[in-house]
């Protein structure tokens, strides 16, 4: 459907003129970028996923943006499509097995879909993953060649390189770092008992403010959602912390405290050099990182934690972008 | 000091020629033996290691007994020599940091000693990675591309195949799946809290039947001690649970559940294909796989469970020396 070398105005010069298509299905929005091969997003565009959540409505959809991001750029060759999707993907197939909050979403062979519909060659991966090769090559992890990357959202998300390479697995569905262990005999879901995601998964977050103050703990938080609760979310409460609020800060410092726990043992097993983390609650900056440097120094070994570093993701809202295009940038 | 074709009477064949010396430095013994191409055993040795302690005496007590591993050998040649070691290893240097059961044991070149002694090339490598190495070539890890290895003692050791090689990590200090916390507010230790050690080591596993026995609790295993509760040991409380010995199957459960949770975390990182269990515990077989596999099945999900083999490690007693080689054997 594309040519490789679209025509058209308002063209924007590329350092290299290889660009990719990157698409970041997010449960909430559906987002589009194409790509230069410096990982720099040229054009962006988006849609509420729930406009077309269907499979055939969603490549419809991605069709027409596809068109217009592309529309408007002259003497770039479109190296191909990547996608990053909430789920279970087998990578050589580029076959979702389902995606968690997107429902009809069951069995799909999309890159054959995308190749399809796009006319360019398609990869399609796990969205942390993708976030996780973006960073690496394009955001705060360039330089290492053994590091983690978590992002911090409703799910807790992991892509780890290894040697360079992101590393999938056996069946390309390594790196699901929100389902690690934290408790023995912690809270009970599908994947596991007391998986990280059970504790710093944004709904937790906030839970665990609304437990508090219904037991009359008292803090700013309550009248900074104007006595209804069910708005606290973690910026309300990374807000209160940044105002000294005790509860809040607390809540910050168990956060820190539960990564640290997951970055230890990751640490143990891997000995990456570095964690990247991104998303949500990363945002909060000084308020997570400094408490969880501090927790994670005193659940290591000196000689493990002087070697380790802890650095905040640097791509924010391009991230799932420019991670799904990395999938199909040459190196 | 070895000619690369030693001479002598009583020569054992080998399929190929090619043999290693593999040095399994143990807290309580060191095994030396000399290992063929296809991993088998030809001539074993060992010594106390107390006889020997400390490094200018342990090398030449090392010198004594590969001269007589090696006098009997006719049409061989010795690739090198290959050492296993507990404790924190520069693999690249062959540099051992310290010994952790080992007095006297601190900032060695060892490898470059041993060159020096046996005339031989040498590498030095911690002794759980060792005796992974030897296990994925030569045991049950044979034909796993992604495998992990445990070998459950008085410490809990690692060692990970990630696509065939030996991961070690950023500074070849990977692999060290006995400190992955099980607990987050679990026993402090210098490495960290909660750690896997700190529940299926084998002290920690006598210590709990200990526990129950002096709150009153009644067993076989107090009858087998004749009272003295100081004697209780894994193979003991293995025994009372062959016997149908309630607390004895408890503890057993107990372990399973513990390295259940240890491997679902790992599992969800790295998605191997395999665990293979080693050491002392692993030689109650059923008692300890039973348990294991039912307990690992209820903590992960399916699509992972399915796709993961659990299996005892095959080389027993040999695995040490059988790894160490394996450092230096052509693959």
């Amino acid at each position: 459907m594309y040519a490789h070398r679209p025509a058209g105005r308002g063209s924007v010069r590329t350092s290299r003129g290889t660009v990719a298509l990157g698409i970041d299905f997010g449960g909430t929005f559906t987002k589009l970028g194409v790509v230069d091969a410096d990982g720099r997003v040229l054009v962006r565009r988006s849609f509420p996923t729930a406009e077309a959540a269907l499979p055939e409505d969603w490549l419809r959809r991605v069709r027409d943006e596809a068109e217009q991001c592309l529309s408007g750029l002259r003497s770039v060759r479109v190296s191909g499509v990547g996608a990053g999707v909430p789920g279970q993907v087998d990578f050589q197939r580029g076959f979702v097995y389902n995606l968690v909050n997107v429902p009809g979403w069951e069995k799909i062979h999309l890159a054959r879909r995308l190749t399809r519909t796009l006319d360019l060659p398609a990869v399609v991966d796990n969205d942390a993953n993708a976030m996780a090769l973006g960073e690496y090559r394009y955001g705060a992890g360039k330089g290492f060649r053994h590091a983690v990357f978590v992002t911090l959202g409703t799910g807790v998300g992991g892509g780890i390189v290894i040697d360079g390479r992101l590393h999938r697995g056996a069946h390309s569905m390594a790196g699901e770092i929100g389902h690690m262990t934290l408790n023995l005999r912690g809270r009970r879901s599908i994947m596991g008992r007391g998986g990280l995601e059970q504790y710093v998964g944004n709904r937790r977050i906030a839970e665990r403010a609304r437990r508090a103050i219904r037991r009359g703990r008292k803090s700013l938080i309550t009248e900074m959602v104007h006595g209804e609760l069910e708005r606290i979310d973690p910026r309300v409460i990374a807000q209160a912390a940044r105002r000294g609020d005790a509860l809040a800060i607390e809540i910050f410092d168990f956060v820190a405290e539960c990564l640290a726990a997951a970055f230890a043992t990751i640490t143990y097993i891997l000995q990456p050099e570095a964690f990247i983390v991104g998303g949500g609650v990363a945002q909060s900056g000084k308020l997570l990182f400094d408490p969880l440097r501090r927790h994670l120094q005193e659940r290591l070994h000196p000689i493990f934690y002087s070697r380790l570093a802890v650095l905040r993701a640097a791509l924010r809202t391009d991230a799932g972008v420019v991670g799904a295009a990395a999938l199909v940038l040459p190196q």
